[in-house]
């Protein structure tokens, strides 16, 4: 099957912005053209992922209102929905349908407003939030998001001794790197006392070991092999896979498996035709600490029961030996849930092409990105290689 | 490029449903798959339309939890949203997904609640609606879609002199298409006199002039050409299209033309080879009378201004030349918004292979589906052939 490429790449500051959902996916789109040097007429079609702007903002039908604001007015359109993974998912629409053929070059992209800009408190967007939680069983049970990775991490610590100070060496590993991001939300460090000192919210989790809510808007423009030569500097978009797990939580298997990260993982692997000693470095799903360690061996980069001891070693750290989310991830990037995927999809492509400066992986020619959305009911995980 | 087919369908009933979204989403699903007699494992992907879940239930990521619900825990699955034309677009994609390879058998449908059973009255879920309308200069100005949909009907009043009674005829001749559809929403005739006595909702629109709110789902197996042969009555997909307009309505450039429908139906035409003349039957989106009026020109059926008199002669009758929504339409069957775009494939199928009894149109052989969202700024346009 031909590749794709992402051949431009754009997103706003992640934070408060006081802006429409329009105004703000503008400021990640328009960019992400500019960078790939298309002009409308050269765009076929608009890949959008938003979770919540119906009930945040009562604004759906995104597709065309998106396209209008950008002036691609026409062009085919839908807003896809998976939860945190929703832009991940619309990426994988967009490189499935350039490497098949109905599109040649696609601008892909998330937007989502989070914070108290939207008029909504944290309660009610907590409860905006756990929408993406089983109807029946877990949101009268009143089990929100921090938790259900709260269970999950409970039981890796049962099952494997993680401990606390592992999980706090996680956010502030995040927080080092988002420090180097200019376009993160949070751009101070902390320290383990920091992290352990901070309120409890759901056991095990501190409110330091939590990504915030965040705005912000992401978009790449993905273009398909015939026409991705044409542009400076193309990354390729060599495997992606997808898989789903069973809702609710208590019918898991295995919970501290993840098992659609692994399924996902392992598409994705086999697609790229590379293994996890391949990748120079991931863009992972850190909506709390202990999702990162569990997603770290998950993704085959450490046996089960390492995450945590790895974490605490350096190795995930900017010049270990696998640099885990170098942009600060969501825990210090923020977390504007529909524009993480393609986010994520934009740092492996700045990374990739050398452009990141000081938080810049040496030698970053094989990237991964993790996003999952749920209570870890899916997982898309995404291989963009430089070209050789 | 092979083509695709569907190879089983089901629904629900449309109307008042107490059920969650999961338990109805399975009353049209499992149906569906044991029309096409497929079992769980023979299903490679879900691929899902719902509009509101989240404003009316907080319920979103439904792709995992109605795959979950129905047994296809694991497969990759999202949830697509385009205001009216939520479903259509999923199927689209489920469509292209099995031409193009990556998937051989897909299960696709939507499902939606929007009667007062949600527990929402008529002005919370007008709000809802609205939401699929422009958010900066539409909402603010309090216009929802009676009175969007009252603008372009106005307007073609003034330019070619419809008139209030052909509107009229639209509505009694879906209700009397109803009244042999056992699942319709409303089963029961009007007449003229009766829509024109009813109480004035947006000029030119009585409240009989408009569809109702109704809960509902509905399903299709989509089978890769590979896989339709081994199926008992697989029905040929053989052609899509799908266009946007500009939002918001101020700035489309005709009112009258519903631009995007035009586009999606040239596209679609052009796949299957065909024309207008050569479709047997038609079921398209009947928001309001007018938005049918204005549809049956912009598929081509009859010449602009041709519509309000082509319903009044009788033209788009069971027994007309050209029977459109012989299922009712959303005007009598209902309109469960992230179900309609399924349900109108629903019928198309069982159309063309001649089991739906009293309303059954004679030699239907190719069957078009027209599904629009918002202001007419998303159209699908779909056609169906029987095997030759």
């Amino acid at each position: 099957m031909p590749r794709a490429s992402v051949v431009g790449a754009g997103m706003t500051e992640f934070g408060p912005h006081d802006k429409t959902l329009s105004e703000l996916f503008a400021e990640a789109a328009l960019p992400a053209m500019a960078d790939a040097g298309v002009e409308r007429g050269d765009v076929d079609a608009l890949f959008v992922g938003n979770t919540l702007g119906g009930t945040t903002e009562n604004d759906t039908h995104l597709g065309p209102k998106l396209a209008s604001h950008v002036g691609l007015a026409g062009v085919p359109t839908q807003r896809f929905e998976d939860a945190c993974a929703t832009s991940s998912n619309a990426f994988k629409h967009a490189v499935r349908a350039v490497e098949s053929g109905p599109h040649d070059v696609v601008l892909v992209g998330g937007v989502e407003r989070c914070t108290p800009e939207t008029g909504l408190d944290t309660p009610e967007m907590t409860k905006a939030f756990v929408s993406a939680a089983d109807r029946q069983y877990e949101q009268p049970a009143g089990i929100t998001f921090p938790g259900v990775f709260g269970l999950l991490t409970k039981r890796h610590m049962h099952e494997y001794g993680t401990t606390e100070e592992q999980l706090a060496r996680v956010a502030v590993k995040n927080h080092a790197n988002g420090t180097l991001n200019p376009r993160a939300h949070f751009g101070k460090e902390t320290d383990v006392e920091s992290v352990l000192d901070s309120p409890l919210v759901a056991d095990p989790f501190r409110l330091m070991d939590c990504c915030p809510f965040s705005d912000g808007a992401s978009a790449v423009v993905v273009a398909s092999e015939a026409f991705a030569d044409s542009f400076d500097a193309p990354v390729d978009v060599t495997g992606i896979g997808h898989a789903t797990d069973i809702v609710p939580i208590a019918d898991k298997e295995r919970l501290t498996a993840t098992h659609s990260a692994r399924e996902a993982a392992s598409q994705a692997y086999e697609e790229a035709e590379i293994g996890a000693d391949d990748v120079d470095f991931c863009e992972l799903h850190d909506c709390f600490t202990g999702a990162e360690v569990l997603a770290t061996e998950a993704l085959g980069f450490f046996a089960d029961g390492e995450g945590g001891p790895a974490a605490e070693a350096g190795r995930t750290e900017l010049d270990g030996e696998i640099p885990i989310n170098p942009s600060g991830g969501l825990k210090a990037k923020g977390h504007p849930i529909g524009a993480t995927g393609t986010a994520q999809i934009v740092e492996l492509t700045e990374q990739i092409r050398g452009e990141v400066g000081s938080r810049q992986v040496p030698e970053a020619t094989t990237g991964l990105a993790h996003n999952l959305g749920g209570d870890t009911a899916t997982t898309l995980v995404t291989v963009m290689e430089a070209r050789t």
